[in-house]
């Protein structure tokens, strides 16, 4: 099992908007560097929205190419239909992913899809692959899932053995998922840039998907806490909430680009339209809070 | 301008979910008969969201191919990304799109866009393409578009001349659209499988989007209407409205697929899960309905 912090690559562009693929590498040897137990790639926080099925592949190829065994790497491989996201899960599987990651299926406002019908999609995915899935609770799709369907998808896919719960109220879900779910969904994470860390951890999360922002002060605290060091987990954590609470209320994935650029590890916080980037403002706050953490997404490019 | 009858085709899959590329073109053939003034690819109701980008690829040129300038082709191209909305309306063009059709960028629950960036989104979609453009105004897209905006981008962009409007109340926002862009934005549709076809058209719309499932009765509604004899106009329609409106609330997509199975022209009514079959019930109450329209879909391939 992976616990821990499993931090989201954004998915790096150039200025014009063109993938960064050179840069989207430093990202992989960075991450690698903060000592984090997995990376998560083409997830929402890598505006996987915005990319065309070959930059996905580009993305997917140049970093696990990049990463060469060095760390384990989760794919995000949503579609609204069952048989495209089982390809991409395949795909990902075949190209060496170490685990899949997907929202249920929807699109729009008006694609909601019954739970018997989100059942079915996972099993038609969980049938194409070997490697773990994760299942991803994100307020994003506009498909609930409730904590039964998730723990019978768990009892019933035994390779389906992790779920990322970044719902409002996250550490009531994880506890009455746990309470349902018990051995059958090990892997308990939340999300959120791990906003909610040490009461989602008090709930039973055994890791943290967070943006690449400060995943080795992230992953530090969910080892002090795995260890029985709740105090020093918990003293870290509000040492560096108001950086995460700034990024996650105010920035959004515009924040790890930014850092990322600030500390010279890509050459541009683009984002594509209709996104858009960071105002100068919130920038500069940004970037004041992080210097005020010594983050070492500042330091070590230099 | 196109007035009258744009029907959409759906994506026509063979029973494990394939494309059908040889029913597509049976498809395009059957449109054509139907005396339709253009016909609209990849549309929502050809479930465009349940296809990769390479499928999207392979449906354009079969049917591109098989329609052979004979019946011009509306093509969607919406993407949340401008940059890739903008690529593929290029090469719509490029392939021989007449028009193209788009939403405003959406995606899921959460990415809703604001005005401004919806402005520029379009901006930036009309500099890569000389065709006319066709705004979609759609309940799926979790960006709303305002009577204000839209007559505002048609006048600012020429080649911006049409928008479907299959919000509900949909006379209304027509009447509205009339009066606020006026010559700037001739082309008025409505949408819905002209659903509320004659308040549309009493509202200003010049044609309507349907399904393929009687294109030829709705386009003759409208040629009626437009050249002043209303009383024949919605006399027809009148007539057609419980199969249409059976097509809407209880069908969906699913209502041309079953048709165009049940009169031969394709070899499965499949849609793609998670979306789901009509259940026995419904299909056939749909084809008895059908059946008492005396639809020329049930007897085209005979």
């Amino acid at each position: 099992m992976i616990s821990g912090v499993v931090p989201v690559a954004p998915t790096v562009f150039h200025r014009g908007g063109d993938l960064d693929l050179a840069g989207q590498r430093r990202v992989v040897d960075y991450v690698i560097d903060t000592g984090s137990s997995a990376m998560c790639l083409l997830a929402n926080y890598s505006e996987q929205f915005s990319l065309t099925d070959a930059e996905r592949l580009d993305v997917t190829t140049a970093s696990l190419d990049q990463a060469a065994g060095r760390i384990p790497v989760v794919i995000t491989t949503s579609h609204y239909s069952a048989r495209v996201a089982a390809e991409r899960s395949r795909e990902a599987q075949d190209l060496g992913a170490a685990m899949v990651m997907l929202m249920p299926p929807f699109f729009g406002a008006t694609l909601q899809v019954v739970p018997e019908a989100v059942r079915a999609y996972f099993h038609h995915v969980a049938e194409a692959i070997d490697i773990p899935i994760m299942l991803q609770d994100a307020p994003m799709s506009t498909t609930p899932m409730s904590v039964e369907l998730m723990a019978s998808l768990a009892r019933e896919i035994p390779h389906l053995q992790y779920v990322k719960v970044e719902t409002p109220q996250a550490a009531d879900k994880l506890r009455a998922l746990r309470a349902a779910a018990g051995d059958d969904l090990p892997g308990l994470y939340d999300g959120e840039e791990g906003v909610t860390l040490i009461p989602d951890l008090d709930a039973g999360a055994r890791g943290t998907m967070t943006s690449c922002m400060v995943p080795d002060v992230m992953g530090q605290i969910v080892r002090d806490y795995l260890a029985g060091d709740r105090e020093a987990a918990n003293q870290a954590w509000e040492q560096v909430l108001p950086l995460v609470h700034f990024e996650n209320r105010q920035c959004g994935l515009r924040a790890a680009k930014v850092l990322l650029h600030e500390g010279g590890i890509i050459g541009s916080p683009t984002t594509r339209a209709p996104f858009g980037d960071l105002g100068d403002v919130t920038r500069s706050a940004l970037v004041a809070l992080a210097r005020r953490q010594d983050a070492l997404i500042l330091r070590w490019a230099s």
